[in-house]
């Protein structure tokens, strides 16, 4: 077998073998195979594509590359949520605790966040002590007592991917489907859960732009899950605008202790209670998806689901006392006010830009090593279809320095349109997929 | 303007700007293009092909990353020929000298050979003192003297499609319209002639194996030409044999004289007259390209054509004595013969067979810096339509130690395939397109 006559096979549309997937990822991996040809082969799969079957493989041979966990040892049924990424986007805070509350048993692995804003990962280290640094023993441990334990990815975790990922990203072969679902899963099935919530996102603020691209992931991303054995669900949820009001580190950690406090409704606490009902039925603790989105919210309504948060934030090492003392997590030092020119409706907020904005404020990177700042971030004021007066405050831009709160404010400053007639609000939920 | 940008667009199916090729270009050769995105385009290339103005401008900022020669001072059409190669391609050596003794100016580069045999180059260097290291200055004053030179190809000729050529072997792309036109072109173009002949091989021995294939490339590679407002013509011809009777390096010296002294007449004679009549024609030598290839044959029936081979031989520093003493060339100290097992018709020449003993022979090379047998080789005995008996000779393998010899009639034994049943011979002149 060699790699010349696998590429050239691709770019002629032909189905690949399993032997053939499977002598590419480990190739690729070891070396033999040159970056060159890797890249060869991505940009031919992301032309002709591949079927059900050659993506199936392509995800268990990347998935097989690193470790697999095993947490069949924890009793109960192992949940876990992945989103495609977005902006304010900080339900695993919410939705990972409340389910926990409900039973649900989380062992999770989360990453850390490139371009928009910081993953869970980078969320969780604005705690003063809390660490994700955690072993596969701990884990088990924490797991048994609390019921959820949140882990930062290692590297010995799918690194076929990590090689795959790093040439797509420099060869434009980012946006393809059997890339794309193979990338997700293969990282997400190493991690041991036996049950998984996708919360596809759809709009300018994420990868797929539109519902169509939004749902054809989705149904990609349960059915090949399916061919693995994995009870999977996919929410396809709205990113025309961010998700929370709260965009950077500390800040999101806030925002989600409030909803967590029942203190704060709207499209970040819908979606929470949505996805963390999912995990709760799919867990079989309740009988259909809408009695668990109800535990969800009762849990909310309760207390209970704070309490797990703040089990979970000590167990992890962190100072639970945050939760009644914010000023214990980091600051920015410097904040700039975007204010309306005029009153209207808000018609359309340019997502991307305010994740730009965001990165530029000093709480996202860009790079895989750059440092994150993880007080600083933006505050939005409005959402699609407000109505807002003439020096209404938009967005607060919170920063190190007021250099880059101006700079932040220079890239978010146009992402505000606003119209003078009535404007409908997006709907956040625009499918639900459901896979045995 | 940056790469992944491009790498995109191509792989959606857009047509790229000229700025674009031209960025790609440059930034491939300068390193600021990485390999791996380099071939990602290819890639892309491939699949979704180029339309003929981005063939065209692929071809021209391939043609200007290197030097471009200037032959204007030279008096007379400078005519050139390039075959997409085959075996028993020995053409260049009978067509060139009998144009130039009809008074048609060759100043023409020829590459060394890879794959089956030896380049044009590698079969002049079996002449004795033959040299094809020739300065320009050199080139220009022997091109006046005689109307004949034949160059090595330097290395400051289009080096962009070294970069590329070295990438598409690697990852699968050779076979791809407008990659394979760009790279011919782009070394014809900057090479100088005013006029360019094209023999455009077609069959299991070439790299187009049907005529479909093989039309294509033949009206892209005049049409392409014709938008540098350069006249040129394309031959298609025969590959499903061998187009001489000897393969190897003195071998076809030998058959290329025999041709030249009007001793041998068939496949290699017939195509070379209407190659050189070619190059007549179009350098206005002629008012048709019949009367071209009438003159070709007169000039080797009055022996004009063999005159001018051996003042050109002379000329580059062989000895021209070759010419009336074959033992002068480099020759294989071992044979063997390959003979028919029983009586009938040769149906078939498996070519690229025939190609792989004459390299297991060392009459060529498979890595660019392998070194070359000039004497080894293979005479064949046998064409398609001949009838053979039991025993009769059909291949006689020349190399350096009975081993080699051994190891290559086990390649080249199962090349012939004879049938009880008379085989009409294939056509050797396809078709012919001329383009102003």
């Amino acid at each position: 077998m060699n790699i010349v006559d696998i590429i050239t096979k691709k770019l002629n549309n032909k189905t690949l073998s399993p032997k053939e997937i499977e002598y590419f990822v480990k190739t690729s991996v070891s070396g033999q195979t040159a970056d060159y040809q890797v890249s060869a082969l991505l940009a031919a799969i992301f032309v002709n594509g591949m079927n059900d079957e050659e993506t199936f493989f392509l995800t268990k041979y990347m998935m097989e590359s690193g470790d697999i966990l095993d947490f069949s040892s924890v009793s109960g049924i192992k949940a876990d949520k992945h989103s495609t990424g977005g902006v304010a986007d900080t339900v695993t805070l919410i939705a990972a605790p409340a389910a926990a509350s409900c039973g649900v048993r989380i062992i999770k692995m989360s990453g850390r966040g490139l371009g928009y804003s910081g993953g869970t990962i980078d969320k969780l280290s604005a705690i003063p002590g809390f660490t994700t640094d955690i072993s596969k023993d701990e884990a088990l441990k924490m797991s048994e007592k609390s019921g959820i334990v949140i882990m930062g990815q290692t590297d010995t975790l799918a690194p076929a991917d990590k090689k795959i990922y790093a040439l797509r990203d420099v060869t434009g072969t980012v946006e393809s489907a059997p890339l794309i679902v193979s990338s997700i899963l293969s990282k997400k099935l190493a991690s041991g859960a036996d049950t998984i919530v996708f919360d596809v996102k759809c709009g300018n603020g994420a990868f797929m732009k539109n519902i169509n691209s939004a749902k054809s992931l989705a149904l990609q991303l349960t059915g090949i899950s399916s061919m693995f054995g994995k009870k999977t669900a996919a929410v396809i949820s709205d990113m025309s605008q961010p998700l929370g009001m709260n965009i950077g580190n500390s800040l999101e950690v806030i925002e989600a202790i409030e909803v967590l406090k029942g203190n704060v409704e709207g499209d970040l606490y819908e979606l929470s209670c949505l996805i963390g009902g999912c995990m709760v039925f799919q867990a079989q603790k309740t009988k259909s998806l809408e009695d668990g989105v109800e535990l969800i919210k009762k849990s909310i309504k309760t207390g209970q689901a704070l309490s797990k948060f703040e089990e979970f934030v000590a167990q992890q090492g962190g100072n639970a006392k945050i939760i009644n003392n914010y000023g214990l997590l980091p600051k920015a030092g410097s904040k700039i006010d975007i204010k309306a020119d005029k009153n209207g409706y808000i018609n359309s907020i340019n997502t991307q830009l305010i994740g730009r904005a965001s990165v530029e404020t000093g709480a996202g990177r860009i790079k895989k090593n750059d440092s994150i700042d993880l007080g600083a971030g933006i505050i939005m004021n409005a959402r699609i279809g407000d109505f807002v007066k003439e020096d209404d405050i938009l967005l607060t831009i919170l920063s190190s320095t007021s250099e880059k709160c101006l700079s932040a404010a220079e890239i978010a400053k146009n992402a505000f349109e606003i119209l003078p007639c009535p404007i409908e609000k997006p709907i956040l939920i625009k499918d639900i997929i459901t896979k045995e």
